[in-house]
């Protein structure tokens, strides 16, 4: 916000873009090409703006707001730059926004200050987004939370569940991305309790190097956001339910494990997220590979770009 | 919203309205009269405003909004016309929001596109509205949800619990709507266990063809929204509670059932809606005919017209 | 909101106010020194702005709306005058909003009409407003509810458990607030139960003339908001949990009384507030005096005042 | 017990009757023929025995006991009198117990005085009896509960579950039990709630004059226990669970009702018991008839004589 | 139990006892007078059997029991004097028995070593009594619960409950049992919580020096069972409910606390038991002293000869 | 019991037993040396005693009771014979009852007909024992429930917990029970929800071939009760708890498993034994072998035998 423009500076458009009617915009914004800003809009001086980014109506834009490329934001979306504000009160630096490239901010969301919305991510209409969301998260709701998760930036409409395509009758079941795989375990009941039973590597398919159990995890939780480049993971959730997003890089999709009977295999270079854990769950997740920290990749573009890569 | 404006249009703006400062009205938009139209507004080209209507500061009305007679948009209330937006990527079709006769949308409210908020509702200020609004509802909250019904558009003060005036001495209640009678059945209650008992057509005033029950619903959901030509119904909540609202298609009342022992009797052309089911309820309902999917009427305007006819 | 602006009024602007583009002000509004209002917003005629206010941009004041000295209005702020709006339909009389003084309201927030919000409280952004908020209390969400007390206008970033302090080897810790004290009473504990002990003036520094039991409050409910003149009093919260501010009309800090082994003692002149109540908390409170009604203090304002004429 | 016995009396032992060694049987004792009263027992003299009845060893029989014909009493059964018993004190009346025709009591259980162990009932080994025993229930448990009921005094060994052979496909299954039968109800379940369906005379057959509901019954109570003469019942369990025993007078099954789209339909002269509701359990009754007192038989040899005479 | 018996011992038998058929006394045996030993008990050597004593048949007497004056021991019981017994091993010493003066033990009951049964209590027929049983309780169940209190050895029948007789307009009620009282205490009930108030000395009848809370009392544990000299008692239960007992040495009666609006007053020389605790009970005591060890009397029998002495 | 004793047959006693006062043996009885059968015993013509058993008073031994060497049973314990016991009904043949080697059966306990009490095991004074108590079990209550298990049949005061002994920093701890062990696994807890985890075969001590989960166990089954010839196991408790019998054939001892960081490692020719199962409690068993049926030794005896042989 603006309480000291003693400052001259030069402000920068690209070409095509289009300013309509009664918009500010102030000495010294950057704004790229291709841009399209709907009328009623204020633009202040520290405030960089990338191509081809549409803002609505009714967007006040304030210092240390940055917009990448092919960034959305809807009308009436609110901006924050102090957490704390009192009139005529100024902290020693104003927090910044940053919405990475590719996402979307729903008409009339509010965005507490200091967050940065990940690449390709989707804040719903009305949200009030009180923390940080990770790349091509869909978060709804006020507070905002995780609802779900953008198959792609181009696979907006079809969302389809694999489980459901996962019949009764077959053991194994690519889920079109990469290698990854559903399987069916034995399950047995009887009235002294349940048995789920699977044996390496005829069920799992890798003799395990290491185990772990997941749970506790609030509901409103999300884990994983990883990909490996050695080593297979399987994941059976054996108490309650969770959700598991996979993606090759290219492709991605997201299906709900919810019985012990049901495994799903994570090959090496898979991207995964699990999330929407029930409150009693517990994620069983057998390992091929020793823990090695130089095995993990946990930035989404570098995982992007080693999927690339190793095609 | 405008991403493509090369036609020519003519804009029509009916006698009697008032535009106030910092308005844009493109080309093309169809307005009434009567209308009033406050300062900071922007209104696209495929907008239909009706008559009376009356839109506070900040609203921005993209195409395919159609505002009817005697609508009100309070400030900054956000429409919007894409579920899924992203920059410079544009559905087939955008989708487009209906706010129909008489209805009011309080100010900040968020509406998410390709809704219709019907007749007569009352979206409350600062609601985040994701599903359509059915006639006369008032909603509110995040993401908003039915939190009771307009008694009629003109009766916005009162609406007095029909309940309390059903005493304990009567058996039967008239309500005011059409024939609906709350009736009182016979309920024992010992150390063994309740009992609750009703006779054909003793108690409930016709022979049963069919009986239904209602359980498992989700808090938040709405059932019912119909009325039938012929047949009667007669509901019990026999477990839990629910809220029933009848109308005869000049007034409407709202009753809470939470005891087996008070039913409600819906004669012919009584247009029901249940609601506000608690987690446990069950709705035990009988009715005078088989199913026949003739007899329903599940349009409210053309219930209203057909309880016109039949006087 | 403007229906009938027929007479003649004349604005009042103080020396150093600023008024950005887009801005429109009604003739007869009242707008103190040293203000600040950003682009696009709309001022009615019948609304008094103070001293030192910030109103960011989109905001819209309507008749009745009052802003006290050094109030922050962030952007797109909705203010509201009337509960069940509907177009041409005009209540009695409208709804007034008073903000006091030095109170905040953050980005997208919603305020219903009819509310005060007290003085220096702080609205979170995007928060849904449905009730008066009292002095410093911090509210967000939808709807919006007490979440924590702001320590004093001028202490934004650091606000200390001062539980933590009150190590386990030290009695009596004083809280930095007037001579209000938490007191470590005696605690037993053994197989066949729980026991806690305290004497009087022992441990509890006054012979008790009364006590009290406070329970079944519902959570988001808050209690206290007074000061006695020549009262002590003593809080043990013996079950569940409960959190206390105290006040002392210059400082003022909370702590989490959630063990019947940790006492509060707020002596005379201490204004004190219970809230955040779980919903098995049962709060016992002795008191040094009867009751009697002139002891009680129950204006912030009148509080502070009071106190500095004690000093 | 003796505590006065001056009166001279005659003891009356059956044809047949075995008396083993080490056993008292004082003047005045009643016994009938073929009875066999194994070792260390002891009768005194107010006691009535009759034919063909089995006593244990360790069996003491004080004043007030009476054993109708076929009665088993197994080792160490104890028998009481007084239920606040004091030495040297004596109550105006010692309590009796009865042990009626056919029953057997288990050994080692234990009876508290003045109470009736009914017709072919059955008391388990080691119970603690605090209540009357209702004919043919079989009793177990410290307290002792219900826990099941004879089929019949002949049919000791099978109990099969008619329940499971009801199969998924058939509309209407006979119990072999008269003419009562299970009937499939139709049921749909979706998202917003399930739904059961019945229709008159369709699928329940007859036409309902009545229709009744229980609920809140606890666990352990048993509820029913007579016959009608003309009026057919249709009972469907709709929420939680309860077994239903079902008696033509010569056979008995029991089915457990667990269901909302199963019902039983218990036609005229049929001896009906439910028992082991689950704590949710709502049943829901439909009669064919009015209520009408002269139509219910309430004591079971009644019954079985009345049902004997329709054949 | 008899191993070893190659002592020659005398055996005493009182005047008036009378000893029926089949029963075995091994010499050294002490037995009182006016005692009634049924057929079919054994009497081992090392057992001591009080006055007026009534003993029903199948007992058997080991080792190390001991029968105080009026006691009671129905038919069946059974005594045990080794907690781990196998055949051949021998515990150092056999675990001993007593039965105290005017106690009672129902017909069947179980009764493990090493156990005291209080003066008066009274064990249920078939109880399995694991722990020793304080005066004047009440045990039923297995394992054996105190279940109640005695009111006195000769007050069998009558149990009235003397909290319905504290009508809801009297402030004060006299118990009947020396000078204690329950006392109502104001109760406010509002929709922001409730408030139960008493005041020093008005209220609560003397001005305290001390309280104390009890709370996480495992449901079956008894707590109190002690008298004060000088000191004055006020109990309120303020979450849950419990029952207290109040003893003046010669009545008692039971009054249960479920309610904060409920205090009951125990003035010096009264002896209380509080027991039934509900798991979530809060009691809260003030009491006229500090604490005082020489203040309290925790022997019934001493109680009762010091309560004797001060009339 | 005897209905039909018309063989002649010939009674065998062994040398040094000795039979007391009031004791009936009826021809044909076979019964051990250095017996002691205390006064008011019965024993009829089809039982067998071993050597150096006890019998207390009030014991009757029906025919098809067989007491192995050693045994101990209580005084008043009472056998039955007869499921369904029906006075002059018989049975094809009265139902068998064995006490094994060593076992003891406490003062007043009833055994329900055709169940074996296994070797070594304890029934608790007045215990309902209604099904087979598995070598060395201790039961207790109605119906007698597994309560724990007796060390060895001389280790009778001393039961140490070993997992009090399994201290923190140490990874593993030998059970001192052949080479069963307890290992510590890796756990990390933060605000996401906690971690376990375990490598194979650094952390679990083989390389698994097979996992199986046990969940929805109820709490009073108890499972394993068996040893492997060659296969490995390691279980970890992962949700709840259990407790884990281990044995070698000479010591055991008991750990409870209640956190998922614990594993224990069952090595071949352990007889593991699991029960006390909370509710949630899932249990995950890693085994070296696939499922091999020869694997399994199931029976005691057999196991302390071969468990010796390889010695």
């Amino acid at each position: 916000m603006i309480h000291d423009s003693s400052d001259v500076k030069t402000t920068k458009i690209g070409a095509g873009t289009k300013i309509w009617q009664y918009v500010t915009v102030l000495p010294g914004a950057q704004i790229g090409s291709d841009v399209n800003i709907c009328a009623h809009c204020f633009i202040e001086d520290d405030v960089i703006i990338g191509n081809r980014v549409t803002i609505k109506s009714g967007v006040y834009l304030w210092n240390g707001v940055q917009l990448e490329d092919d960034v959305f934001i809807g009308p009436n979306v609110t901006f924050t730059n102090d957490k704390f504000p009192r009139s005529k009160v100024y902290p020693k630096q104003f927090l910044s926004t940053k919405i990475e490239k590719g996402a979307s901010v729903g008409g009339g969301a509010v965005l507490l200050p200091g967050i940065v919305i990940g690449q390709g991510a989707m804040v719903g209409a009305g949200a009030v987004v009180t923390k940080s969301v990770p790349p091509f998260a869909i978060v709804t709701g006020s507070p905002a939370r995780i609802t779900g998760y953008a198959e792609s930036i181009n696979d907006i409409e079809s969302r389809p569940s694999r489980l459901q395509e996962h019949s009764k009758n077959k053991k194994i079941t690519l889920l079109g991305v990469g290698n990854a795989a559903l399987h069916r375990l034995k399950l047995v009941q009887d009235m002294r309790g349940d048995l789920s039973v699977g044996e390496f590597p005829r069920d799992i398919p890798f003799e395990p190097k290491r185990y772990f159990l997941v749970f506790n995890v609030p509901s409103e939780k999300t884990r994983g956001e990883h990909a490996h480049r050695q080593c297979h993971q399987f994941l059976i959730c054996i108490k309650g339910s969770c959700a598991v997003v996979v993606d090759d890089g290219e492709t991605r999709c997201e299906v709900q494990l919810e019985s012990p009977d049901i495994g799903i295999h994570l090959p090496p270079m898979t991207w995964g997220i699990q999330y929407k854990y029930s409150s009693d769950a517990v994620l069983l997740v057998f390992t091929s590979d020793y823990y090695d920290a130089d095995d993990y990749i946990r930035n989404y573009a570098e995982f992007v770009d080693a999927a690339k890569e190793r095609k």
